[in-house]
């Protein structure tokens, strides 16, 4: 049905906003030939200035032999924009009837067996595929901001999206040089924006009562918890921090902090199941890795990374 | 009524797991005298192992040029672990009963105008002062897991803490290299833990509905929002995001998508105030830089961030 995601070599990226022009610029860096789609010929300088900038970063991370800014076309004609494209990443503005009327004509004039994927932050791709003729090609790759930058693209279908099209995409953007992460489900904010959006809920009632300033706040991030999340995300950072009990530890011994005010959101009752889930999710991370091992990488990672930061300041 | 902050030499650390162990390293990191009080011989071995471990990831950042392991002292006898201790670190086990008794004591036996702070993560100093002589020169002087690596600690008096001695502990930190962040008021799980608690109770929610395991969690986490919030932290990551709009454009433009169901975290109501502290917080927090510096300067740190925690895999 699909071409082998190894094969795919012209992408055609829509939207002239940070989102598309940051995927065009990406797939730039990775040696792709890349159209990106500009309804108006006036987005141009824009663009060309995301892309610039974006190029900074991504020749500081390392491009592809064969990568070169060069190899972009801007086309404002969208059938013109598609026709030759073997795989299709949409950045429109977020505003579901904008999305349903886009993905009813590119239903029509993408070629068949070419992958739609969506940018979408906000809404699912149910909704955004209701009236496009061929929706089971069509498949949400969420990036996050900037995503010339930033790896981690989350990858969910529609009702009648084919799960062939979830697994192409989940290869595609491997190959791609992002880092895929497949949802089980489609629920609203995907997984990486719902963790983000709690903290920021949080945030904002201590800004509102007085507790914290924005100030406050981002200290506390990135003096705090942040380094380490981005070395060992929260799971292993609890799994690790507990030593040989691991996340077991955490959860038995700490369980009945989950009923304490330390936030406003109410945590789901510890029940063995979810207790069993955490702690078997944590092992597998592990892979028979034992938390000293683990520790070791972690400090050696937060290190490098807090002098990286400091260094590049 | 205190030392001065830069006259502070020889500091006593409370406690022989990671907290108080990991408290001790890094002040010897910074050249300081150190006592370590353990409860028990018995305790050596793993105290030992920890420093090791620490002195390491100490030796990666850069030890201060008179800072040596050998200033190290472990004392087993309370009183004479505090009689020549200029500043106490306080690190015991997280048990109300245990800290009350432990101030009651401290409070007689530590030498007059000697700030003594405690590294809690979920008590108040209202608590923990209540039964301490001398609660004036009482704090908490909380650090992120481990405290060798993470800079910030989080300071705020009890309601018969001195505002003197939260200023002073202020200085004091950031003298021996921590970065303090002084809290408005006395709230539960202070600012860090709170934004942390919010985002893994989300976490355990996913789980318990089988929308995420923990490998998600993390993947999210790590390659997504934690890599920016470690450079950035949240407020500053959507002012830069919004462009020359800023956080004002954030507020206003995506203020609705508060009221989406995008975590199970209700969201304050975003009153004309809330508003305003959000824009002039991230304004004071830019003083006058553009959002094409802040982007710049952003992208420059991910990307060094980024290249760092993989070589260092």
């Amino acid at each position: 049905m699909f071409l082998n995601p190894q094969d795919v070599t012209k992408i055609t990226s829509i939207g002239g906003g940070p989102i598309g022009v940051g995927w065009a610029a990406h797939f730039l860096a990775r040696g792709f030939d890349v159209t990106l789609y500009l309804h108006d010929a006036a987005e141009i300088p824009t663009a060309r200035a995301i892309l610039d900038t974006a190029w900074i970063s991504l020749a500081g991370l390392g491009i592809a032999p064969n990568a070169s800014i060069e190899r972009l076309s801007i086309v404002h004609d969208l059938e013109e924009a598609v026709s030759e494209a073997e795989f299709i990443q949409e950045s429109a503005p977020e505003r579901l009837e904008v999305k349903q009327a886009l993905y009813r004509r590119l239903g029509e004039i993408v070629p068949e067996g070419v992958v739609i994927g969506s940018s979408t932050s906000g809404l699912t791709m149910t909704d955004i595929q209701a009236e496009c003729p061929t929706p089971k090609r069509t498949v949400i790759g969420h990036p996050f901001n900037p995503p010339y930058l930033l790896p981690l693209v989350e990858i969910v279908g529609g009702r009648k999206t084919d799960p062939g099209t979830v697994s192409w995409a989940a290869d595609f953007y491997r190959l791609a040089g992002k880092e895929p992460l497949v949802m089980k489900k489609e629920i609203p904010g995907f997984i990486a924006t719902r963790l983000q959006e709690a903290l920021w809920r949080e945030a904002l009632h201590m800004v509102a009562n007085g507790e914290a300033s924005p100030g406050d706040i981002d200290t506390a991030l990135m003096y705090g918890p942040a380094p380490r999340m981005a070395v060992q995300g929260q799971c292993m950072a609890f799994h690790v921090a507990c030593g040989a009990g691991g996340m077991a530890t955490n959860l038995d011994q700490f369980g009945p902090a989950l009923k304490l005010p330390w936030t406003r959101l109410t945590a789901p009752e510890l029940t063995k199941e979810l207790r069993d889930r955490m702690v078997d999710g944590c092992n597998e991370i592990a892979a028979g890795r034992g938390f000293e091992e683990l520790a070791a990488k972690r400090d050696r990672q937060i290190v490098a990374l807090l002098k990286a930061v400091r260094d590049a300041a």
